[in-house]
């Protein structure tokens, strides 16, 4: 089996490696992925097995999604009529081992002596940032960067090190983090960090319905409650290091700006 | 003009948008890649411009690089005949905006006036962990990545916040951290770091020499002097949460883990 990761969204940002699986695989086991164009060049024998997750019901608990891979590539009983040499596909969205469960999967299908590969893919934590023209890093700006997720806020048990976070030259990428938006810039500022450090917002990042917002730690109260899911908060003074190109700029003021994010120009 | 992130070495890990721009394009402007075979498919008219940094001396500073860079897309002189609606391709190795100095490409440029665009790669700082086994975030084991670069030591400024990096639930990817290994290591046992906490070293990873090494940061000393740059070093329990597999199983000891690192099993 291989677990392969699809990238950020957009359909041509996935692997030469991870399209050429895709178009060879005789069983494909996919989440709900962000672009379903990449099952049209599937072979017309493949088998699509969607184990996603619906907007409004989850339609299979990981371990679910563990028993059926397992299911799949043991066959004992023949139900999927797996043939010897037969190619299974477990594509994933993003990279399968950022955030994306990828560990539990390869421990499950060890625990059952089944091998599997990983072809990474990039992740939007990545991704999202760079297209609409932040860099995790720049000279004498950021030197390190941190991934985390914002759904446990500061304060409670669970969550990330909210105490430990490099300041200095360095990139703050909080995934999972609207709804927590203002605790979470709130605790960065107790913690010690520059009331006037940027803020970026980048919702529903590499699709059409893509949109960007740029504050600071101190002001992000004025926008806080008009961040939709999913959206990914990038913390840090390379927001603004390329001058973050946004379209409609009749929208902007001081400490808010909504707009399309393009390229850099 | 376009900067190309070309992914973490190995050919097929490039994306689909990346390779059809390298096919395409009119001018490539190029490191010394990991994987020089991407040139093969260019077109037989396309102009290559090597930037690239030899081994022994710097061919080009950053500065020059910008200045190439410039000067081809402005072409004033005519020197490079670039046509309109000529493609040109910035080819850099792993991600533009991830230690790739593309920030700094992308302001020189625009300085001038000239817009360009990104287009992601994999970077070998996520990319060289997964294909050894090791997921930067596992449930119950990390829930967040820091990736920093260890060329400037703890108690040296300039360097990166050595003494606020996130400790629990947490993974650490240092890049160029080979020279102060030892040093490094010993600082974060210092900061209330577990001694037992695994760290993992991956020399010329995604490569055919690719060796893989597995300890703890109270024990590194016993290895530190017989690892080679390039590496990237991983620290915190995702190192074995996989069971890290590695071939030529005989030369495996308690503290001590030299071999080929195989996809996980």
């Amino acid at each position: 089996m291989v677990l392969v990761g699809s990238g950020p969204g957009a359909i041509d940002l996935i692997t030469l490696r991870g399209f050429d699986l895709i178009s060879k695989a005789d069983f494909i086991v996919h989440d709900r992925l962000v672009s379903p164009k990449l099952l049209d060049g599937v072979k017309p024998s493949a088998i699509l097995i969607n184990v996603g997750k619906g907007p409004e019901k989850d339609r299979y608990k990981q371990s679910e999604i563990n028993e059926e891979l397992i299911r799949l590539a043991t066959d004992t009983h023949n139900e999927y009529r797996v043939f010897p040499g037969a190619i299974i596909v477990r594509l994933k969205g993003g990279d399968p081992f950022v955030y994306g469960l990828g560990g539990d999967e390869v421990l499950a299908l060890k625990q059952h002596g089944i091998s599997c590969q990983v072809v990474p893919g990039i992740s939007s934590a990545l991704a999202v940032p760079a297209t609409v023209g932040i860099p995790l890093t720049h000279k004498g700006v950021a030197t390190s960067f941190t991934v985390l997720t914002g759904h446990i806020p500061p304060g409670q048990t669970g969550g990330a090190d909210w105490d430990n976070l490099p300041r200095t030259l360095s990139t703050l990428v909080i995934l999972m983090g609207v709804k927590h938006l203002q605790v979470i810039c709130g605790h960065l500022v107790d913690q010690g960090w520059n009331a006037h450090t940027d803020v970026a917002i980048v919702e529903s990042g590499t699709t059409d319905a893509q949109r960007v917002a740029l504050s600071t730690l101190g002001q992000i109260g004025e926008i806080a409650d008009k961040v939709k899911s999913p959206a990914i908060i990038v913390v840090g003074e390379v927001c603004t290091v390329l001058g973050l190109p946004v379209e409609n700029s009749d929208e902007i003021s001081s400490n808010e700006v909504w707009g399309v994010a393009r390229s850099p120009v």
